[in-house]
């Protein structure tokens, strides 16, 4: 439909159609079927009619071709209008081929396969009928212990950026209205969901406008700039105000100040959550405070339904700002070609040739294997030597519970665990000694605990299979204490003492403290949770069929008593420092401030040899550009890939600056006694901050470019920047 | 001298003498003696010329009255003018008598003996030499790893108010000029210095302007308009601007919105910090921009004096600003008579009579038995009975590193030990058996753990005496694991096994996680650091002379992986309330959202059975009252103190709003059987907070009242607020 079209239905609407049109419903509730107690999130008596479910906008948490054209068929039939349902779902991680969970793919730092697994998400999604995905999440995390780091891509708004934009093109690629492989995405949750207190979910979030300008609105606004069709709203309050209700953050900054005209949807429930946050006594003044704050479609609520029509006819709430809500919603439906095609990609056959199919498992091995993090190799255990017997301990040796929260359509059953990895890649029986040792929080038996030691005790090395459970992180799933779980430290100190060579890989959800591992195994390999082929990818890196190449897109931090902790903090007045006094300067008594493992870190099975960075000039006019230069050469025995980072800090501002800020970075593959030249360029752009009046610019002065591997081993050279814009 | 006279000195003085008179130093430096690395802070080699010296308007860390009168003669004897220097010193709970730390005085709801408490440190400083103390510190404080918490009186903005005023009416009296038994006060750290992130002292403080006005500035003004005379910048940032350069804290909040005229100090170093904080290339620009922001003296750094006086001449920095600074400094001289009579208060003969005279160790003992709060007490184990033997274990039995930090002056040699305290309480060496049983931090020997099971063995109950360090809280002791040091922790458990009655007695500076003491013994009384009298008080409780009535200024968390946690916070939109879902709801997998103690909370030796408040309207008009009404009965078997707690919330506001806030308190004792009636009135006043647009008022609307014991076991009654001004 074309513009003059759509205001035309419009103009044929009812209010009530139009406040219906607004209300985003379940799945359950277009079957008739009363299973709403197995949805997510605090589900509510709605108490809506069927007069109102017959005119919803749209319909949250439904897949399966078959059943959408079911539905989009039955609603067609009984709507007066003929306006089409939108089917959202949460497609976050792939569909049924699950790829690695997104603080994975953070580590991946490969925009190329990030994009492709949002691409193909998107191809098995919509062949299942699905229009719309609530992705990508871009909460910038410092806190472990907050669950849903998962689902996010780090503490570093340069990567979040990226992969914000990354996501986005791969799931609605460049025609939403013709490519009907691809769905639109809803980039989420504005604002700062990330930054909850106590890294409790929902908790209160609760941030200078500078920090969050800074730091949290970036990647919002590059999913945004990247075309991402859809907004939603988080839980949290944003300067006292929950999001869903907060007209600062809503109308002026997304719609007035970056110009947002796509549809802004409320988190589930998160209207109506307006009366316990109390800054709405009733569900009409949460319909108010949410309609006029902005957002267009209230997910699992019922406050616009309820009382939005009777807002506008007592004049509380002006008629413009639901038709301006509804036309939203009917222009998506057009950019996706709905009112021609209404079912639009579903296709049964078809789903049961892509869904799941070689290709796409094949992506997400792939990415799996750019994803995981290799924290130490002491001894150069890794990788496993050719021949000799590996025990394989623990909970997570034969698991198919390796997909992470967010994975709905994904199976477990259909996940490569390690065991299968390993025999795939050639361990035979004869070579592979299999044993559960503890389950992932329940303690050894004694059977289990003397099967582990067995098994330990006869093979040539030990590749420990710990971690998480994955509904230990994920939305609601925040853990106070982030060491893996008791069960497991035993396990790993009862096989110590038989001193064989030891891998620790990591299923996990979050950064985690490591007391207990590191100190105790000699190898770490942090593979998360890598989806669907994750075993098999955990094994090509444990075999030397592939090197790890990841790198930390969030700090792990010593303990959790130091959280937050995160690379590109302030500098503070008395930084400790190795010249500082041992008194009076920030810092711990009990342990350093460094996190265990720094943003940016990551091991392989090579070594890289950096020669100290070169700039092509002293200084910088803002409308010049300078080079920093590094060789890099491969000091090692086998052929690996680096990625060269480069960080800047301005050394005094109009408030204060990061120690370090990533820039840009590149990925090299060196064979053994290789070198390259990697070269960035820096220009006046890249040096703007907020300043003390949030102006957003740059200052004269000194600048400190740090080249290295990660964000703590770099090496430094100056420059002035001379003049500003 | 009159405020002519003042104008005129000022008029005399030559450029470099006015910013001389700005500068701040240590002792050391008027006594020409080279012991400058003895003193606190990042000590830089400070290139100050003799004629600065003379000059310096002045001293820091001085006391002793034959001492200052020497310096001051002297200094006078050199100093064209004849302007007396400023004495002042860090006296912040007692000047040589020793009185608990702050976080216990807090514990103590008593203001009176606050106030007492600070008028006998005033007159033992000031008959020493003192003219102004550093104090009080008023920092609002949410995170127990910040170790700078026990010189805080904890996490309640009305209670940090109501120990604000009653610190500085102590310190201060009415009359400065002619009680000279008084010091000014300088209330610190201006502003929100407690918000240090990851409770590591001096980090970043990040805060939006509302929590910044509604919890962290209401205790700085309060101690302003008790007529405060001092205000002391603090080490963190506010809003990306450390406060020593922070114009917009300083000249626009502090000077013009709340009309403060007096002297604004950095705290030691912080103007030059600005410079590895990161906002000043240089000590000039340190210098322009603290000036610039409304800092009077710089202390202990020389970028004033090094370069001001070229910063006036060269035109960037107008000579009033310097001819404020000065005037302000001279002001206060006079104010305090110093023109009339340099010497003040100093006076040797006095200083030794009344410098840790009876009288004021009495006081000190009085406050001490009010701040302990006893936070379990099963099986009624406490009182200790009359007869039986009594082992004492601990690293704290007989140790007077009692003092806590911050008592510069204190010597642990002169406190009372429990020991001794139990003693000379008439629990002789026939019924009181001492072993140390470990170090505070040092494993147990094999003899002192031997020892310490024969002593337990031989008693009827065991008094466990624990804690940290004096040094393990205070500037810059900030600890990630908020538990009790693992030898104690294992002593603890060694004892376990003889099933003996035992109460811990813990001796520290911060809220601990109680992991491994709660759970393993009987009582646990929270004796902090209780000063001079401490080992006397804490007797007098454990043998039932006194009842434990102090109450927790600050929360207790459940661990540290907890931290922030405290009783005002907001409600969220998924409160983790009993008729809440079991999963998506703000909460974590692994502890409770509750802190083992909340905020407000202890026992006594006897029971208070509350009957359910009584309103006397339903409703409140703005200008009108409502009388909040309980009846209290002592419910046990003895005679005890109690403290009823008003609390109130606001159900829904312009922003959230905490879910109870403190708005008054009475203290009752009550005989055995005994009833009181208590009543509170509230009016609309009480009832204002900071709107969405930082305007301060009310709303009409819904609150509920919350009348109980502490923050957490509380009666409600609901009232509507019907009109605002």
């Amino acid at each position: 439909m074309d513009h003059q079209q759509l205001l035309s239905l419009l103009r044929q609407m009812t209010l009530d159609e139009k406040v219906a049109q607004l209300l985003q419903l379940a799945t359950p509730f277009f079957k008739g079927a009363d299973d709403a107690g197995m949805i997510t999130g605090p589900m509510a008596s709605l108490g809506v009619t069927e007069r109102e479910v017959r005119n919803a906008g749209s319909v949250l948490g439904l897949s399966g071709a078959q059943q959408v054209i079911d539905i989009q068929t039955n609603h067609l039939k009984h709507n007066r209008l003929g306006i089409p349902l939108l089917v959202m779902s949460d497609i976050v991680h792939g569909f049924k081929t699950i790829f690695p969970i997104p603080l994975a793919i953070g580590c991946s730092w490969d925009m190329a396969l990030a994009e492709r697994s949002a691409e193909i998400a998107a191809r098995e999604a919509a062949v299942s009928g699905v229009h719309v995905t609530y992705a990508p999440m871009v909460d910038l995390v410092r806190d472990p212990r907050w669950g849903r780091v998962m689902e996010s891509t780090g503490e570093d708004p340069y990567l979040n950026n990226l992969f914000a934009r990354a996501f986005v093109r791969g799931f609605q690629g460049q025609d939403l209205a013709g490519d009907t492989d691809r769905v639109a995405a809803c980039v989420k949750h504005f604002a700062a969901y990330g930054a909850a207190e106590a890294g409790r979910d929902y908790n209160t979030v609760d941030l200078s406008e500078r920090l969050l300008r800074e730091f949290y609105l970036p990647a919002y606004k590059a999913a945004l700039d990247e075309g991402c069709e859809m907004v939603m709203t988080s839980f949290n309050t944003i300067d006292g105000i929950p999001a869903s209700g907060n007209a600062w953050l809503m109308r002026k900054l997304l719609r007035e100040e970056w110009g947002f005209d796509g549809i802004l949807i409320s988190d589930w429930g998160a209207v109506k959550e307006l009366i316990p946050h109390g800054v709405a006594e009733d569900e009409a003044e949460a319909a108010y405070k949410a309609i006029r704050a902005g957002v267009d479609i209230e997910m699992m609520t019922p406050c616009y339904v309820h009382h939005l029509a009777e807002l506008v006819r007592s004049g509380r709430v002006d008629e413009r700002l639901v038709d301006e809500a509804v036309l939203r919603i009917l222009q998506l439906k057009s950019k996706l070609g709905l009112f021609e095609r209404p079912l639009r990609g579903a296709d049964p056959e078809r789903e049961r040739e892509i869904v799941f199919c070689e290709a796409h498992r094949s992506s997400a091995r792939e990415l799996a294997v750019k994803s995981c993090v290799l924290l130490q190799n002491d001894n150069e255990v890794l990788p496993l030597a050719g021949t000799g017997k590996i025990a394989l301990i623990g909970p997570f040796a034969q698991s198919g519970d390796i997909l992470g929260a967010w994975s709905w359509q994904g199976a477990k059953e259909d996940a490569v665990t390690l065991r299968d990895g390993l025999a795939a890649a050639g361990l035979d029986a004869s070579r592979l000694i299999v044993a559960e040792g503890c389950g992932v929080d329940a303690p050894a038996t004694e059977a289990q605990l003397a099967a582990a030691i067995e098994a330990a005790g006869e093979a040539d090395a030990v590749v420990l299979a710990l971690g998480e459970h994955a509904w230990m992180s994920g939305e609601a799933s925040c853990r106070a204490d982030i060491r893996l779980p008791e069960a497991q430290l035993a396990l790993i100190a009862a096989l110590k003492p038989l001193g064989k060579p030891t891998v620790a890989v990591l299923f996990n959800g979050r950064p985690l403290d490591l007391h207990g591992v590191a100190d105790q195994v000699d190898a770490v390999l942090e593979a998360w949770f890598p989806g669907s082929a994750g075993g098999a990818a955990v094994a090509d890196l444990l075999l030397g069929k592939a090197s790890p190449s990841g790198r930390l897109a969030m700090s792990f931090p010593h303990a959790v008593g130091q959280v937050p902790v995160y690379y590109n903090a302030y500098n503070t007045g008395r930084p400790n420092v190795p010249t500082a006094p041992d008194h009076y300067v920030s810092k711990y008594l009990d342990i350093p401030n460094e996190p265990r493992y720094p943003f940016g870190y990551g091991l392989g099975y090579t070594t890289f040899a950096y020669e100290a960075p070169r700039l092509s000039a002293a200084e910088l006019r803002a409308d010049g550009e300078l080079t920093v230069s590094v060789r890099v050469t491969n000091a090692g025995r086998r052929t690996g890939e680096e990625t060269v980072q480069l960080y800047v800090r301005d050394v005094a501002g109009d408030v204060v600056r990061p120690v370090k800020e990533l820039k840009d970075y590149r990925k090299l593959v060196l064979a053994p006694g290789e070198s390259a030249e990697v070269s960035f360029t820096i220009t006046e752009p890249q040096l703007r901050y907020y300043h003390a009046d949030l102006t957003f610019a740059s200052d004269p002065g000194e600048f400190i470019v740090y080249v290295g591997p990660n964000s703590r081993d770099t090496a430094e050279a100056r420059f002035r920047l001379t003049s500003t814009v």
